[in-house]
């Protein structure tokens, strides 16, 4: 049935994905008469690098995840639909998609799948429920109640004369630049933010340590602004653990282990994990009907036109595939630039073959833009190939940059000015608010645990 | 234990609630020598007349609920503590406070019970699963995912051919001034901010229904006024059903019983409750204690002073009491300025007592700063006593009142700045962006009724 393409029929384009890659290959076929189905599983785009800023209270979710729709409102060969995908099937050209039990089957005549990249627990699943990830406004939000939750709880133990020192210890895996920035704004919290709003504790006695198996910081940019990130972080009042591996991870705290064989327990109430990501599952599918290669992250080979073999008509883009870039003999890095830059190389191959041509030219090559992190207010490491920088500079870079995107969809003057006077001059953090049924659930847990402790450390 | 105090103790009052009355008490006795202890069972102080806009995207969590601590923090003689009050003992002057377990005994020597009032379903506490009051941050959020989700599930099942009236039908129980705003604001989503967004349906074609038992909208503000607003409700688009009582209400809908006897059942996926308040649970334990008698509502008899009979010591205000004005005859309505000035006159005669006297001059006296609710933008109703007033002019009070507490705790001027465009101007509406869990939990539970339906359907 879906196979019967009535005569005159505008080709069907299915995307998959509301990030970066999807987004910006549906905008680049605007005005155009393609017929494009988005197919997401989250109603809002997400800027993820200031994800950090909404767990921490700077930023209100809504400005960093504006609604699909709204975005592509005036699109209107677009329609955006709310939907897990399921499964592929190459042969038949659907795709599969559920939410809540409600099963859509949707016929593609060309399909680019810009799924993503998940949070990876290196096969720890069960790490999950005690450390969030640091991938989705859900995360974020979950993040923000147990952050400020373990603060409102250590005044209400310390009240009581209970001791703190683990409500008030936090723990972040992963020395990547979501690592960094999150382990800095949650010192930063602690020094200044609250410092003057409890009587009980001392919120800036608060330790936040950063755990990675790497023998440095931010890995990606090299040992000299590496180098440069520790002292700017250990100014801040991070402690940094390097060449360190979680063993285990639970209620309680984290258990490390050094390359040397030592082995540390630190009793942590909040941990965060932005240690490793995982290609969408949808890999695997189309890796079992073409033949594809699967790396061990679960990307997917691509060809260099982005897209899988003996399937001109299928195209992966963004942090799903496993591409060599020829500049450096490197795989691509799973940032947001080659997202943006495959979702559009898709595009416009799809409209070049609407003109009767076999595709574009060229194999797609990407156009290293740099990448950067914030390491303190006023401080950020910049990496554009072999050029590095840091300091104020190179954090005006990082600015520009991100208030660029904040304006950009639309013209959120007012989302900018907000982030302006809290976040860059330090003032007015509004988005501290949790919901308590945030606070609550979880820490019904961790209490839990901590109860079945307690009975257990008196009965030995 | 707790009754021994110290020699040179400082007195120690103990405050129950984070709310107006707690809050204007707390703030009163800045400065002094009091020990101060604030219980509350969230973390943010909030500004209730605003629920309504977070619940429809305008305003974010933060906007309208600083964190309690971050107002006080300043004040160092007030200590905030995380807390659910689950008992006093009048006796041995102690307030014992639960969280997740961790239980607290706090001791005082003056009390002011400031606790509030919640939802009332009228004796049907099952219809709370599927219509969400609008009481709290949890219950705007989860109400956001609720109003969001339902549009973009109605566009996915049109995508599908089906039946989409029930999904794109609201039903607002309660036509005073919360069920009011928030029927017209839905309304407008509808027709203005959500008209383009999508593909399948016509967002437009959405019904909001506003029920209420009373003959007229807005019953306290008497005939003339409820004549207006139900007119400029109908003008935005809002559906009004009066002198209707709800007698049933699950996931598929709501079923109205009228006066004259006639019934109706509406199919709705989405409620809201806005109808009634039943005083905090604290009331019965005061009252069990002291034989001060409970109203319907749960409002407890305080004395014109607004201590209980026999216990100078303590202090009821807010949505608590039942407590007649001496101007009208009328039991003291239950609004922001009784629980403001309740806590305050509370304050001042703790303050009086400790330079000796036995407490102020005169008996409580409410002084009626007038009540309005706007009706739709740029027309709002407003009543100072008999004095009565409706239109722009009206609004423009109603904005200038509501500027000011939103600048009113900090200097507050992004948070403004956005409330001014994406409320008054009407643009940048940027707090639409909802969890996806809230919206998948509660629609598989819908989701769920619905199936069980269309069996039941099928098979008769």
């Amino acid at each position: 049935m879906t196979e019967s393409v009535a005569t005159n029929a505008r080709h069907r384009v299915v995307i998959i994905g509301s990030g970066f890659g999807g987004l910006f290959a549906t905008k680049q076929l605007k005005g155009t008469d393609l017929d494009i189905t988005m197919i997401a599983k989250s109603s809002h785009h997400l800027f993820q690098p200031l994800l950090y800023q909404v767990a921490t209270g700077i930023l209100s979710q809504g400005e960093i995840a504006p609604t699909t729709r709204e975005i592509l409102h005036r699109q209107k060969n677009a329609t955006v639909l709310l939907g897990h995908v399921t499964s592929i099937d190459i042969a038949a050209k659907t795709v599969t998609s559920d939410v809540l039990g409600i099963e859509k089957v949707t016929p593609y005549d060309t399909l680019i799948v810009a799924a993503g990249a998940g949070q990876s627990y290196f096969g720890n699943d069960h790490f999950a429920e005690h450390a969030p990830g640091m991938k989705s406004i859900d995360d974020a939000l979950e993040l923000r109640g147990r952050i400020f939750g373990a603060f409102e709880f250590a005044e209400l133990e310390a009240a009581m004369g209970h001791n703190v020192e683990s409500l008030l210890t936090f723990v972040v895996v992963g020395a990547g630049p979501t690592g960094v920035e999150m382990a800095g704004q949650i010192a930063e919290l602690a020094r200044t933010t609250l410092a003057s709003d409890f009587r009980h504790i001392q919120a800036k006695k608060a330790r936040v340590i950063l755990v990675d198996g790497a023998p440095q910081v931010l890995p990606p940019f090299g040992p000299k602004l590496g180098r440069k990130a520790h002292k700017a972080l250990e100014k801040r009042g991070v402690e940094i653990i390097l060449s360190a591996m979680v063993t285990d991870l639970d209620s309680g705290g984290v258990d490390l282990k050094f390359q040397d064989g030592r082995t540390q327990h630190i009793e942590s109430a909040t941990k965060i994990w932005a240690a490793g990501v995982q290609a969408s599952e949808l890999s695997r599918t189309l890796s079992e009907q073409t033949g594809a290669e699967l790396d061990r992250a679960g990307r997917i080979a691509v060809l260099p036109d982005l897209t899988l073999p003996g399937h001109p008509e299928i195209f992966v883009v963004g942090d799903m595939i496993n591409l060599i870039d020829p500049h450096n003999g490197h795989p691509l890095p799973g940032v947001a630039q080659v997202a943006i830059q495959g979702g559009k190389y898709a595009a416009k191959t799809i409209l070049a073959r609407q003109q009767g041509r076999d595709g574009l030219d060229k194999p797609f090559k990407y156009f290293d833009k740099g990448s950067m992190a914030t390491i303190s207010r006023f401080n950020a490491v910049l990496k554009v190939g072999k050029f590095e920088m840091s300091g104020f500079l190179a954090w005006v870079g990082w600015l520009a940059v991100h208030l660029a995107y904040l304006t950009g969809f639309r013209n959120r003057v007012t989302a900018t000015l907000h982030w302006i006077t809290s976040f860059v001059l330090g003032h007015d953090r509004a988005e501290r608010t949790v919901t308590m049924q945030q606070v609550l659930a979880r820490n019904a847990l961790q209490r839990e645990r901590e109860e079945s402790r307690a009975v257990d450390s008196e009965v030995s």
